[in-house]
């Protein structure tokens, strides 16, 4: 086992890593920009780098600072943690050249996965259904147009070099299509220094269900089962849950067993996600891998009782996979909520400040993972991700009972800070969330309604 | 089910009572005396009633000051967590006599069971073993006497009104027996208005493990497993896990089968714990009761997924007990550590004061229950227990490591005020601990050792 490990990361996910880490004895290096000097994981990791300024490319995103780093403190490993490098092969590349182990896929692995247009390409060819599309990217206008028309409207032009939210919009018809595949491959090139892009049918109403793949080098492949995580405001996930409700246990299978076939197809090694759209018919297309540990892994913890970072650091370690599939068996239900220092009242704008109350929900069947703490203060520079409150019930509606208490327990205080719990807490009570049959319209769905309440009562 | 519940306690377990009500829809009624006007749990309930001031005898202790309460508020139940008239068969009286519901077994049995020297006797006429001593209590020296030659030495004088570890003292030879059996006698008088005792044999070495119950009033009785209590400072429990670790299964089998043929035998109804002492060979010893819900439930929660609290209450309201023994199947390791606001460098002396940083642990199958929080002023009136870091992991060196890691985590500062945190993460690197191979004598010996090793170093 590694003796030394580097966590290239912030926030709560950097002490979710610390914590796995002690308990495997593994000794733990945190970097931290000047303006996380006085973040949660330098108190627990073992050993603590600056690494530069607060802007983000210049420390978390900055590569040879962080290998460099890594060479200091005489790390054999880096983990990555979600977004900064996690999923940039140069970094992965760049890793193995000074012979640091990335805990992650392999440098190709990523570069297939990473490359959307690509990624979807691998996986029809390993039989898995993908959204009808492009065949990779389109080059140029007219080909853009010519796809466009076999497809038909609505559909969605998406960066290759896009993910998670980033790099998409939708367009209902031909009228708005040039000046969207213009704004998009701008912004594309803007955002990733690659401006290619490809089309696919918007698959709408649709469900967003991913599954969690573990992987070995020695060919072992496994899931944890499904997430669903369809709540999302902007492509941007606020609650998941596993299992997902409403979706029939043989579909979950599918899904399942199409996540294996395509880990297996590309070789993939560690933790990674396969996420996929359900239709309301139960059809299912492959969207994308996250290459990475997610920001929703605990969901799947609750009902495993796995430790998703151990299984990674172990796998990178190169042991083989201790998980059997058989042996694999999820129970009850699980519920996560990220809690952002966000204001739901003025359009979700970020609140940076100092908390000075801090009160984790707690008792039974709660997890909570935080940075957070009484006297810390949100700095604006990075995601408002503040805590994460997870809780487990034998059945789902024992689940969002037990959630909107422990949101209800939540005390986060400060000048100037508010966070999204009281809208999650209205995510809860929402009919189609009760009833399990929400799609990845319910925020939007929500915030009209709250509109249209306001204007029909003369606001 | 109730409507309105009063919660006739403090502290974390009064957050735990009103946690599971606000899950279950039950509107909850929290009392408090002067000294808890601050206390986290008026911020979870519904409603707060004051008592009175902070001596428990005029507050917590005062049956009529929360029978009022109760009347007031139009609580149709109370629960009294553990301590205080938790177990008091005259509340459990008054209770009844005012219609409102009383969340734990009937005031007759817990008369029985109340007295330990009639508990004793009714559990060896049930068939459980019980450590040779008198029939009863002793009414006389001579017949103390007479018992204790029976019996020989070393033994144990125990009050009939005591448990928990209060109103008892080990006699080991004959010459000491006058002096203690009239010390105890005095003491028990002044402790519980109650000064009859009966004699043990004194079992030593020995391992103090439980057996946890619920049973329902129409004639079902399950048992949730055993828990380890053997790592107890003056018959205070420090720390709590399940299972018992070096305890051969087909014991713990015996164990339970004999706590849930006692609980039928006595009519018990509500969640109630089986203690038993264990010697080297494995022959157990019923030695009495707990009518309540105990400090370490949690460890039984974390391995079974039931929340014991629920089923308290549901049980209590007159609903059949929806577990069946044959669907419950524990499965991990869970430890509980009990956070003291004492200081083991001086004795463990309480040490109340203000709390200014309180950061508890987090991350995966970390649960804490605690009404501590960056600001709380912890009084002198109460006990000394802030916070239980519970922990799970799928074996017992996995839930140690996370333990040790998790205490490591956590941090509770403020002017005066010590935890004892570090000793419980000293109790956790001992090698009987370790081996799992310790017994009550524990804490003892790592006292006795390290008193030793001072000497040795010339303190």
């Amino acid at each position: 086992m590694f003796s030394t490990l580097l966590i290239a990361n912030r926030g709560e996910i950097a002490l979710r890593i610390a914590r796995t880490c002690r308990e495997l004895g593994i000794r733990t290096v945190a970097v931290y920009s000047n303006a996380d000097a006085d973040t949660e994981v330098l108190r627990v990791a073992d050993e603590a780098i600056r690494i530069g300024p607060a802007a983000p490319r210049r420390s978390y995103l900055d590569m040879s600072a962080i290998l460099s780093a890594a060479l200091q403190c005489g790390a054999e490993a880096i983990h990555p943690g979600y977004g900064f490098l996690s999923e940039d092969p140069d970094f992965a590349e760049a890793c193995r050249a000074h012979g640091v182990v990335l805990v992650g896929p392999p440098p190709e692995v990523m570069q297939r996965l990473g490359d959307k247009a690509s990624a979807r390409a691998v996986m029809a060819g390993a039989g898995l259904p993908v959204v009808p599309g492009s065949t990779g990217t389109v080059e140029t206008l007219a080909d853009a147009r010519e796809v466009a028309r076999q497809i038909g409207f609505p559909l969605m032009i998406k960066a290759a070099a896009g993910g998670g939210g980033m790099g998409m919009t939708a367009v209902c018809n031909p009228a708005d299509f040039l000046t969207s595949y213009q704004q998009v491959r701008a912004h594309a090139q803007a955002l990733f220094g690659d401006g290619r892009v490809y089309l696919e049918r918007l698959v709408s109403p649709a469900r967003h269900v991913e599954v969690q793949v573990v992987c070995d080098t020695v060919g072992n492949a496994v899931h944890l089962g499904e997430r669903e995580c369809s709540v999302q405001r902007r492509q941007q996930k606020l609650l998941e849950e596993t299992p997902a409700p409403g979706l029939p246990r043989e579909v979950a299978a599918q899904l399942a067993e199409a996540a294996v076939r395509g880990a297996r197809a590309v070789g993939y090694v560690g933790a990674g996600t396969f996420e996929f759209l359900v239709d309301r018919d139960g059809r299912f297309y492959f969207m994308e891998v996250n290459c990475r540990v997610q920001v929703e892994h605990p969901v799947t913890e609750m009902v495993t009782g796995i430790d998703i970072v151990r299984e990674q650091v172990v796998v990178a370690a190169g042991y083989p996979l201790s998980l059997r599939q058989a042996e694999i068996a999820p129970s009850g239900s699980a519920i996560e909520c990220r809690i952002n220092t966000e204001d739901p009242e003025r359009g979700f704008v970020p609140t940076p400040g100092q908390i000075v109350d801090f009160r984790p929900p707690g008792g039974p069947f709660v997890r909570v993972d935080t940075h957070g703490y009484a006297g810390f203060r949100i700095v604006p520079d990075y995601d408002s991700l503040l805590a994460k409150v997870v809780v487990w019930a034998p059945d789902r509606p024992g689940a969002v009972a037990r959630m909107d208490r422990a949101l209800r327990e939540l005390r986060v205080a400060g000048p100037g800070v508010a966070t999204t719990a009281g809208f999650l807490r209205q995510v809860l009570a929402e009919p189609a969330f009760r009833a399990g049959t929400y799609t990845t319209s319910l925020v939007d769905e929500m915030t009209t309604a709250r509109a249209a309440g306001f204007a029909e009562q003369g606001f």
